[in-house]
């Protein structure tokens, strides 16, 4: 397959310290699937500004695009703007247009637009910015990195608005089967079936409820036709039942 | 701080597809914290061996400890026991004693102790088994990599039990001080703060609730009369108020 990749860096001590429950990646992984973008990897790592550079430094030559959140609002420990500007040997400092929509914006909520808050307009050197329908700081595209904040609704809005400006592939298809059976009991047909179409992804999800193990299969593939045939054949040879 | 470090390497397609969302790093994390380890860093991965090989060996490396989890059922697409193996140029083969356990449980269940079922005793040579009281098919340590299963009960149980074998440092204590304001109205006192108490880790969490800003200041260090303390004196800065 030919599709764009991706790589999501996550930015927070609070992740790591089990405080908060990182969501955006599952938000983001959703979304590219159905941009027909294969995101690749996920790494989160600490509010530190060498492993934030030598986290996106690796991801950024790895991948087509590098995704990151958190790590871009007004206190001390938000580093990521300058740590992305170090990493690539970039200048950051005020930029006028980010610094013009925050003037805006906290004038008109009567709020003073004080030193901390203007740090939030620091942008490195020729990065496009990412819109913030929510709160206005902006986000910022530097090459293939693509910085957002880490409060979700705000990841959220930037990332829609930021996907229809990448370059996509074809999104996969992909058919799901329920089986109420132990995995260990459907492997050898299955491991069969993944011979047969070399070309699909098959994957298997066992899963442990109300005292009793089920499985899911889930075949993905660029033709519906395939997918569909495929997953014919594993019912077929598990004797067309559940 | 001299606690001993850790990594997180959660293996699954199923994960960047956006299908799953990983909840065993968010329960690890909280563990480790408790029991006094840091974790630096979380990396997910697809079911690959090469990308499995190259995160666990650079993983291993950096830290005390690599936690994983997923990819050792009994199907065709478990491949992180082999993976790992040769990650580490270790031989890999049924072992006797994950066999017999695993023969007795599904002699008890009455299900037959087919190929695919018995590839969930194949463990590399020097591996120590991880105890799995919910599905009996053990995880296993080499060295410092934990490789543990996926399935959230699972990998819940297995964790807790080979927790207390571990090396472990002192937890930190942390309090949180809960503000009713937005994150760039105090970022000028908490920057003073942070410098004021170098050895504590200061984290600024805005959220966005119901229409409001306010932010959650988390203090975390080894000593609790100096979270107290910086607790104390960041309120008095505050004017007292929340």
């Amino acid at each position: 397959m030919s599709n764009p990749t991706a790589a999501m860096l996550v930015i927070g001590d609070e992740i790591l310290s089990g405080r908060t429950q990182d969501s955006n990646s599952h938000y983001l992984a959703g979304k590219l699937t159905g941009a027909g973008i294969d995101l690749r990897e996920v790494r989160v790592v600490a509010d530190d500004a060498a492993a934030i550079g030598a986290a996106v430094r690796a991801l950024s030559a790895a991948f087509t695009h590098v995704f990151t959140s958190g790590g871009i609002g007004p206190t001390h420990d938000d580093i990521t703007a300058d740590a992305i500007a170090a990493a690539f040997g970039v200048p950051i400092g005020l930029r006028e247009d980010a610094r013009a929509l925050l003037a805006a914006r906290y004038r008109a909520m009567g709020v003073e637009f004080n030193e901390a808050r203007q740090r939030m307009a620091r942008i490195p050197e020729g990065a496009t910015l990412i819109d913030n329908p929510v709160s206005v700081a902006p986000g910022f595209s530097l090459g293939n990195v693509h910085v957002m904040a880490g409060v979700p609704e705000v990841f959220r809005a930037m990332l829609d608005g930021l996907l229809p400006r990448l370059s996509s592939g074809a999104a996969p298809v992909s058919e799901t089967l329920h089986l109420a059976r132990p995995e260990g009991e459907i492997a050898g047909p299955l491991a069969e079936l993944a011979s047969a179409f070399p070309a699909l992804s098959i994957g298997s999800y066992p899963y442990f409820e109300a005292g009793r193990y089920g499985t899911n299969i889930v075949v993905r593939g660029a033709e519906a036709a395939a997918v569909r045939a495929a997953i014919d054949r594993l019912r077929d040879a598990l004797g067309g039942t559940p």
